[in-house]
C-alpha cells in the first residue's frame, strides 16, 4: 500500500500512531522502550522496536491466515506497521492456558500448573487505576462495551488461542497467557487491535521453560533483545531447536 | 426446636459453632469481636453479639417470609440461633446497588454513586489469600462451584438484594451492598448461610447518609453498637424516624 507518513496521533508507552494519507489507516511506530509494572519499571532497549513489530507482523498475518482478522495491513519498515484506525475499547483481555503472573498470586497455584481449560479475565485500561481487574458487570457499568460486543470479543479470543496456541506448539513453544486489546472502526466493526509480541504475551520453551517474553525484563532474568530474538528466530523456523 | 448443646465443631472470627442433638442442626453463637480488613484490625465489642444475632434473625425471618429459604431454623437466645447444618461454598457473593468501598477504588468512582443495575462479584473466601476478587472461570478452575449451583447462587442473590433493598427503604435505610455466603446442605441443597447483619451489609440512613455499619469501625467514625442498636430499632420500627 502506497501511503505518506503525516503527524504524530498518539505517542503511548511502547509505539507512536502516526496520520497517513489515508483517512482510515494508521502508522504504528514500535518504541525502543520496556516497560513493567504499569509504568513503574522502565528501560530503553535499543532493537526492541525492530523485534516487536516483527514479531507482531508475523503473528496478524498468522492469524489472517486462520480467519481472524485485525486492524493489521502490512508491515512496511522495521519498526512500522500499517494498521486500520480504530479507537481502543478500554478493556485488556487477557487468555490463559498455564498459571503464571497475577493469577498465581491471586489463586495461590503455583505457577506452570495448566489449567483445566483455558480462563479469559477481563482489566479496566487505566493507567491512574492501575488497569484493575473486572467483570463483566463492570464492563457494563462502565458502558465499556456493549453486550454483543462483549459477546464478539470473547469469542474472538478464544479463537486467537485455538490459533496461537497450536501455532508456537508447532515451534515448540507453550503460549502461558497473552493479553489482546480490540477496537471499533469508523463503521463500527470491532476488530483485533493493539499488538501481539512477546511485551503481550507469556511464551516458554516446552523443553527448558525458557522464558522468550517481557518476564525476562520484569524478572531481570536475562537479555530481552536476547529472548524476543530467539522467538523471532523460532518463529521463522530459523533455528533447528528439536 | 427443643435442642441440647454440644460440643464446639468450628471457632471462626465472629461466630462458634456448636453440634445440637440433631444431626442436621447446629448452634450458632455469635461473638463480640469486631474484625475488619482481613483480620488486622480487631476488637472486642460487649453487646455486638446480641446485636448481630438479632438483626441477622430478623433479616432471615423476614427474607423467609418472602419465600427466600436459607439455613435460618429459629432465635434461640440473645447471642444464639439454631442453623441447618450446611458445608459453606467458599464464596463471598457481593451484591451492590450503591458504589462503595473497595468497588470505589477499583473502578475510580466516587462513595454514593448509584449503579445502573445491581452489580454481583465473587471474592475466593481465603483468609491466606487475602480473600481474592475472582471471576467464574476462577470458580470453575477452583471447583468451588458448579455452573448450576453457581447459577442458582446468582439468582437467589438478587432475589435477596431485591426483598431486602425494599425491606430496608421502608425503614429509610439505604441498602448499599452487602455480602452473603451458600452452603450445601448434606441433601446437596444450595442454601443461604453465614448471616446478614451490620457486619456484612452497608446501610445508610436515606436522608443524612449516616452509616449504620460495619465502616462505623473500619473507619472509626463512630460507636459500632450505638450504629448497630440505631439499625436493630429501626428495623422493629421502634423509633420514629420521619
Amino acid at each position: 500500500m502506497d501511503f505518506t507518513k503525516g503527524s504524530l496521533l498518539y505517542e503511548g508507552k511502547a509505539k507512536k500512531i502516526y496520520e497517513t494519507n489515508h483517512a482510515d489507516v494508521v502508522l504504528v511506530e514500535y518504541k525502543d522502550s520496556a516497560t513493567a509494572f504499569n509504568g513503574e519499571k522502565k528501560a530503553t532497549i535499543t532493537g526492541k522496536s525492530r523485534l516487536n513489530n516483527m514479531i507482531s507482523s508475523l503473528l496478524f498475518s498468522e492469524l489472517k491466515r486462520s480467519n481472524i482478522s485485525s486492524h493489521f495491513v502490512e508491515q512496511v519498515s522495521e519498526t512500522e506497521q500499517l494498521v486500520q484506525k480504530v479507537e481502543i475499547i478500554p478493556i485488556e483481555v487477557v487468555v490463559r492456558n498455564i498459571v503464571a503472573g497475577s493469577l498465581s498470586k491471586r489463586l495461590g497455584i503455583e505457577e506452570g500448573t495448566a489449567l483445566k481449560k483455558p480462563i479469559i479475565e477481563f482489566y479496566y485500561k487505566d493507567d491512574q487505576l492501575g488497569d484493575p481487574f473486572i467483570n463483566e458487570a463492570h464492563i457494563e457499568e462502565l458502558s465499556l462495551a456493549t453486550d454483543a460486543q462483549l459477546l464478539f470479543i470473547k469469542r474472538e479470543a478464544f479463537k486467537v488461542n485455538d490459533v496461537l496456541k497450536r501455532y508456537f506448539k508447532e515451534k515448540d513453544i507453550e503460549l502461558v497467557d497473552f493479553k489482546l486489546e480490540f477496537g471499533t472502526s469508523d463503521q463500527g466493526e470491532v476488530l483485533l487491535a493493539d499488538e501481539i509480541s512477546p511485551d503481550t504475551c507469556r511464551l516458554w520453551d516446552v523443553t527448558t521453560g525458557e522464558k522468550l517474553d517481557k518476564d525476562v525484563f520484569r524478572r531481570e532474568i536475562g537479555s530481552l533483545t536476547e529472548a524476543y530474538q530467539k522467538l523471532l528466530d523460532r518463529i521463522r523456523g530459523e533455528v533447528n531447536h528439536g
